[in-house]
């Protein structure tokens, strides 16, 4: 194996693909649009986030836009996934 | 395949493997103590933190630790994520 790719781990192999989806989704603007978060939430978080009504993504739309430019930028994105990871870990993991 | 398993996405997997790391080092009272801490980074975090010096984990552990219980819980560590994950998507998409 050459010594110039280091070994990842499965945490770090985590985050690249968490910004992988971002840049997948955002094209080289490096935004989310509305639609562009619509289409990412419906292909990649489906099993975690079900949005049926327009007005449930407005408002979504609306939480994370903290800066109120009309987009999504990649620091207001990552507080989307940490907010639906610490949901799911309260799902999987029950307090006692 | 059985259609008791759906498909989860890279996403989605990213996801879960965060929380499976988080419980892997909380164990049981599903906090980090400041020596679990260390060792959740020094293993999966390699990459992309270097903790050198005790003094360097001890500022990190209490900007972390945001209710100054001493632990680490989930909410507090993925805090840490999405700012380590923030600060590898700035190195590789660098501001045009």
């Amino acid at each position: 194996m050459p010594d110039t790719l280091p070994a990842v781990s499965d945490l770090e192999s985590s985050m690249l693909t968490i910004i992988q989806t971002f840049h997948q989704y955002s094209g080289q603007k490096s935004n989310l649009k509305k639609a562009d978060l619509k289409e990412l939430i419906n292909n990649e978080m489906n099993n975690f986030i079900k949005i049926k009504e327009n007005d449930t993504l407005d408002k979504l739309f609306a939480d994370l836009d903290q800066n109120g430019d009309l987009e999504i930028d990649f620091k207001e994105f990552i507080a989307l996934i940490a907010m639906v990871t610490s949901a799911c870990n309260e799902l999987f993991v029950p307090k006692v």
